[in-house]
């Protein structure tokens, strides 16, 4: 039985350090900005247009209006956008034929919903997400806890929009999860340690 | 470090089970319907309206209007449904101060909100919900899958509606619950099992 395991998670809650230690406890690949590199391997765009491609929706232009019938044309950018998504896809398909895994974010759980992956989704108040991100960014000086939980939830929106307009689900609603966590005021490394052993037990055959 | 747990659950979905086993695991107290008894020393009510009670929002009349002034009364089932609640709560905090405990339902989260307790989510798909119910109610057979889904569904309705009468906080939503999980398709005792070594762990000093 093989684990494949989709991680998606609000901004600063600890969920891909959780993913690297579950990778870690089971043995298994773990895949994150690295699907970018593989990404550039097979589209003709550079590493920052597909980063900043790859977790953003599309912006949807209106259609040009030429006196009065609608032009029927192509939005360049909407298609390059299309073919970053199609590629990712392909790649993430890619991974879990190739070996077990963790995938953090990119729309994984519904991109493999066939393979059934143990879906999680990572969360934390925001008192806590504001702690780990002045522990973990280097220029969280520059800003006060008004205007870090701004930047927070301003991630999460993109985050969010991202995964709705792909996948047509809602983000963080229960029923597209196996487990939601909520890590405010916890020991990532001890709860890694734990569901991996939930995760083996789970999965072992009866 | 003690362990208080409470569980709020969508109907059929395995919460009260999980909690059985969770307090097996754990050799600790359970409480669910154990409390209407307790309830009932407590208040002059009886046990069959307590059990109505304490599991309804209560039905709030519109102020009878005489002539063209509103009279200012007192709704006596209100009263009594308030009398009930208030001994609930009580008996709830004189649980957790006796030893530790798992609590099913009844708000237990919101009322125990100063001790902290491990806050639990239980729901599942309505496939697995009608299937748990057909395994476990003998009056399943007068039902078809349809009008299971709407019964569940009514249930699930009275316990949001009762959650969100007196706590003013949003049934079934993440940031109420330290975890929150899918059991459709779940083997309920590996869950508890596990479930139970990370609550040991998450509990034990550093």
């Amino acid at each position: 039985m093989g684990y494949i395991i989709t991680i998606a998670r609000q901004f600063s809650s600890g969920g891909r350090e959780l993913g690297r230690r579950l990778a870690d406890e089971l043995g298994i690949a773990y895949y994150d900005k690295e699907i970018l590199a593989d990404i550039q391997k097979k589209t003709p765009y550079s590493l920052s247009y597909i980063e900043e491609v790859s977790e953003n929706r599309p912006i949807l232009l209106p259609p040009i209006n030429y006196g009065n019938s609608f032009a029927l044309y192509t939005d360049v950018s909407l298609q390059q956008n299309i073919d970053v998504h199609t590629a990712q896809n392909n790649i993430i398909r890619e991974y879990v034929e190739k070996s077990n895994c963790v995938i953090i974010g990119r729309g994984a759980d519904y991109t493999l919903r066939d393979k059934k992956p143990f879906r999680i989704f990572v969360y934390a108040d925001m008192e806590s997400r504001i702690k780990r991100c002045r522990e973990r960014e280097e220029d969280h000086h520059k800003y006060n806890d008004k205007q870090l939980a701004k930047r927070i939830r301003a991630i999460d929106k993109k985050r969010r929009d991202y995964y709705e307009y792909y996948t047509g689900l809602k983000w963080g609603e229960k029923d597209n999860y196996d487990v939601m966590i909520n890590t405010s005021n916890c020991d990532i490394k001890k709860l890694a340690h734990n569901l991996a052993l939930f995760i083996k037990d789970a999965t072992k055959e009866n």
